[in-house]
């Protein structure tokens, strides 16, 4: 393996699953191509690899160059300071400014160009508001420390689909509320622009879903395709892009249409995650997209009710360090 | 084959894709344990048959015994007047009459016990409306033929997975408006007896989706699972029902959660509708909970653009029939 630029990993809340999914992916890095370190506490990582009876051993470093050399044999460890020993399961407000400064560090290296991407460990929102964390999720505080000035979005992918949801984490009320032709139009260009950067692809076709049964069925089940969805489709065909739309979002998602396009452009956040979820429930991968760093995370919770139990997956973690690696291949920043 | 009483097809919107998903069933007769008769015009079938080089003998009755004997050798139909010639994927407002006579006639058989089940094959509500059809489908103008004062349920049922949405063809946003605990907690009781009563389920599980996302996180996304849903599966679990929820909508239909509870009740057409399309497009049925006689039919629609073309896949009418007999015979009335 070459000393690449390494995939930084967050430690995530302290008390959940991420410490045991990460040290599962590093027991697979024969898998991968590219290296990781994780920022992390090492005392925390060695206590979970004792408890999991895993043997590995945890190297702390300071630059990344040195991650990429020891990642063979050791995991590279950027230290974090935890004030209390976190019990797996257990949220302790004392420790949720270590899980901010894990994501404050990523986003150093990231901007530094130190790293070739971030892979985030689940967070645990509610724990971080104790420390002050006001945004609502990963997404919106990772777009925040990029300094870039641009609404980041929230990419779904497992094998063989890609979902976008226009809005996230809002009531289904407040999601249909918040659509807009511009909001569609702004999320449909940043995905159209990431598939051909970050994913490869020359001549992105994206879909839309329709908001309602059948797609509204010509307005006589809802007005909001001809309000705002087939308005925006035709702005974004005028733009040379390859779009369709809107359509009836239950049949969308078969195993006939997923082929026909590279992303599906979602009104809300179950129209997208549930036919992921379905289909693939350990592999999905978040990616956010517009950043000006590579970005992924697994598809998953703290899961607190199972840490320390040694029974978490890491099949999510291990797609999410995949895709990262594929994508900063793609954005040419791997060497 | 014995003489049983026959399974009834409807004729359906006689320019869509009907005719030619009947006689493909036909065609496989001997996969079925129950013969049935299509009420249907018999020229308009010969047509078919004629111009996709099918064989199909087709013979008119008048008496469903008589259907039950000709069935190995033809396809038995009690004949319907059309007043015009129809045309592949071409509606004819003269032809909507005809559709909801074979409608009316499969009710009057099954209100006289002649029949075993109704399997109906897709109208086109727009034209229907033409000849004064008012009902919002075929499941509501089938409860006012079957006379029981009762609402019926819309169950979509694939391998592995039996949904309910609480509301069909509403906008998103009236769907979120209907949510009642009244509509959750009567829907989820037919719901439950028919598992018993037509699945041979004795003690059904059942599970009820939440409505916003990560089913509303404790009230902070959307505050509908405190209000309606919650306290609808309080009072259902009084009632002595093994029922569970409100689950996050995008988790619950997982390989790993699918097999633990036998439907799920949905707070909107597209999040029932979803997950059974995604998994299985074409062997989909839907069946309707809470009326006297047995109906199902397949889940998708006239598909006019394909109809005449040989291309119309017959996999969710004949998963229609079978689960129609297997209902039957869960009600003993194949006999």
């Amino acid at each position: 393996m070459q000393a690449q630029k390494p995939i930084a990993i967050t430690m995530g809340e302290p008390a959940g699953i991420g410490g045991e999914i990460t040290l599962k992916s590093w027991r697979r890095r024969n898998d991968f191509s590219v290296p990781f370190v994780v920022i992390d506490n090492p005392d925390r990582l060695r206590n979970i690899a004792r408890d999991l009876g895993f043997s590995v051993p945890i190297e702390t470093v300071s630059d990344p160059k040195h991650a990429a050399v020891l990642f063979p044999d050791a995991l590279p460890v950027f230290s974090i300071d935890l004030p209390s020993t976190p019990q797996p399961g257990v949220l302790n407000q004392l420790n949720a400014g270590a899980a901010i400064a894990s994501i404050d560090k990523a986003a150093d290296l990231a901007k530094a160009n130190s790293i070739s991407a971030i892979v985030t460990n689940p967070i645990h929102k509610h724990n971080l508001y104790y420390a002050g964390f006001t945004y609502p999720g990963h997404t919106e505080y990772l777009a925040h420390l990029s300094g870039a000035n641009i609404e980041p979005v929230m990419m779904l992918a497992c094998d063989g689909l890609r979902t976008v949801p226009i809005t996230t984490h809002l009531s289904l009320r407040e999601a249909i509320s918040e659509l807009s032709i511009d909001r569609i139009v702004s999320q449909s260009r940043i995905t159209a622009r990431a598939l051909e950067q970050d994913f490869g692809l020359s001549a992105p076709r994206l879909v839309v879903a329709g908001l309602n049964p059948h797609a509204g069925e010509d307005g006589a089940i809802g007005d909001e395709e001809r309000r705002f969805i087939t308005p925006a489709i035709n702005i974004l065909r005028r733009d040379g892009l390859h779009i369709s739309g809107p359509l009836p979002p239950d049949a969308m998602f078969s195993a006939t249409t997923r082929p026909t396009f590279d992303a599906a452009i979602c009104m809300y956040h179950d129209q997208a995650l549930i036919p992921i979820k379905t289909l693939d429930f350990s592999g999905g991968v978040n990616v956010t997209l517009g950043l000006p760093f590579v970005r992924t995370s697994p598809d998953h919770g703290t899961a607190l009710d199972i840490a320390g139990k040694g029974i978490a997956d890491e099949t999510s973690m291990v797609a999410a360090l995949r895709m990262a690696s594929e994508i900063a291949r793609f954005r040419g920043i791997e060497a």
